[in-house]
């Protein structure tokens, strides 16, 4: 235990916060249903910043008569939560499930900006954000191509250093490259960027995760990796200097390996997560593997950050058929990695 | 059932030919372990061309004391099936295992030239090709980049005819481009060939696995399906066209489908195929769910021709670790495939 010589309280974990999404979306129903499981699952404590009307009505949707306190300051979220779920915050919508409207997303602005706020100031130990509507968003203010880089620019971290990393129970993938069409992936696989998002990987992976060194699988571009040059030189001119210059700084890197094999069930305990070259090679794995469970985690950041890997799903909301699944996990991961921050080892 | 009018035997399926694929890898021992398990599989007839002291040695390695049968025409293998594992040919090698040697490579492009005339003359009823090294069986003689294409050589159908299915209990998959370089592939993609490949799938999965119409669902290329034009445009300008013209013609298509979501267990039960649009895209979530169970299926062909989905596998030739669900689900898919193309509804 850390020494606590000064007559303070001892060192807890703070509550988490919750941003709640599109309120026309899915978030704020599964937020409510993964509070009405916080026992069963041992979820942390978590408030909700924002939306007290929107929740109660998503709740009952799924057939949940959702408790819910006011509070003023998140640190008495703690005292609420066996019992309701703490607010912080009077704003509020009339949504509409399945059609967002600009009411709805400026709530949902209001609170993906104070959750934030509140990890950064340490008042909540980590944000856990709920789906968006990007184009709902830019509407009223929203100037980023996605929520990873609103919390990068809210963290002064460049959004290339903020990285995504997808999770679930039986694998973690990193895409190298996100958001841009496919032909115009093999000009951004360059040497400097698998480096770069290697290293942040490897410190992420260590102080979030407790896994140290991380051995981080990378993958080829190319069918078979290249097979010796033969489907593309970036293995050979790229892919394998990269991971050369990494394993020569002491990271446990791998490759490059080809991704069409490295997600069988006898290869995935060999590493702790892959760095794929792209979108789809790191996301197909993930959602054929467990798409109701998966949660995306940004590394990079002083918070911790994660988010349910899926949308709005505005065609569903309401109808009490959407998995809580990867919204329970993704609250479950942030109250892990928050309290992993804090442990003595990572803290001495 | 069909007429009979004329005295005849009543019509049966021939046996399957298999070739042994290269002696020094792990095609032998897995066809002799399918040989072992051929009454609780349920697995029709096969005989293997040549190879008969490779077989009994491999199968010594997975303490199996395999009875062979030479025989001297395919349809001598249905007798001998069931107490010893027919072979027919008395070529041979002496295989060490896990170095593959040009002796070797003899016998394996024998036994496949060999098994390829038997499907095709009707003396047998479909090929399953056990796995060869190309460089290998390049050094005496093989012209083509692949067994698909040598199959199709043989058949006298043009390479681009020649589709790559793979087959798993979980999800079937085709690639639009298989070995080629991702940075090659936006400009590979075309409406011509998306057209050109979907038409030969629908044919195939209605002739051999009895769908019709089969359901084919066709990925994006883009990332989300290049989201209305945001990450690239082909899904707009080529593939999106290419839909609606198959669906003009009656061909039950959808898509472009997002990648990343379309694999996910919920979404798997709605179509029957998916066409990808390169290499990793098909071969992730197949061998992510199925790695031992992924038969390679060849549509197009004259021929019913099927082989497990992996390569030689020389590491670990002889010890006998391979797995042979692969081989077992490549002779059952086999016997099903040539025996519908039988069946009254097919041949009427």
């Amino acid at each position: 235990m850390a020494a606590n010589t000064n007559g303070a309280p001892p060192l807890t974990v703070s509550p988490l916060a919750v941003s709640l999404g599109d309120p026309a979306g899915v978030g704020p129903e599964l937020f409510a249903q993964a509070w009405a499981v916080r026992h069963e699952e041992g979820l942390a404590p978590f408030f909700a910043v924002g939306g007290a009307d929107v929740l109660k009505a998503a709740a009952r949707s799924r057939g949940i008569d959702l408790p819910v306190v006011r509070i003023a300051a998140p640190h008495e979220a703690a005292e609420v939560f066996a019992e309701a779920l703490p607010v912080l915050g009077d704003e509020d919508a009339q949504a509409r499930l399945g059609q967002p409207d600009r009411s709805g997303a400026a709530l949902a602005l209001h609170s993906l900006t104070h959750a934030t706020q509140f990890a950064l100031s340490g008042a909540a130990s980590a944000v856990v954000t709920g789906p968006i509507a990007k184009s709902k968003l830019a509407e009223v203010g929203f100037t980023q191509p996605g929520q990873t880089e609103f919390l990068a620019d809210a963290c002064g971290v460049a959004h290339g250093d903020a990285v995504m990393m997808l999770a679930g129970p039986n694998l973690r993938t990193v895409p190298l490259t996100v958001h841009v069409a496919l032909s115009q992936v093999p000009a951004l696989v360059t040497r400097e960027l698998i480096e770069s998002k290697a290293r942040i990987v490897a410190r992420a992976l260590a102080r979030d995760f407790g896994l140290s060194p991380a051995r981080i699988a990378i993958t080829g571009l190319n069918p078979h990796a290249g097979e010796d040059g033969r489907m593309g030189r970036e293995e050979i001119e790229t892919i394998a200097p990269a991971i050369a210059a990494l394993a020569a700084e002491g990271l446990a890197v791998t490759g490059p390996h080809p991704a069409d094999a490295l997600f069988a069930a006898h290869e995935r305990d060999r590493f702790d997560v892959a760095l794929c070259m792209y979108h789809d090679q790191a996301l197909v794995p993930i959602k054929t593997l467990d798409f109701d469970a998966g949660v995306n985690v940004t590394l990079g950041l002083p918070i911790v950050r994660t988010s349910p890997d899926h949308g709005t799903a505005f065609g569903i909301a309401g109808r009490n058929v959407a998995s809580a699944g990867a919204t329970i996990a993704a609250i479950r991961m942030a109250g892990q990695c928050a309290a992993r921050r804090l442990s003595p080892e990572t803290t001495a």
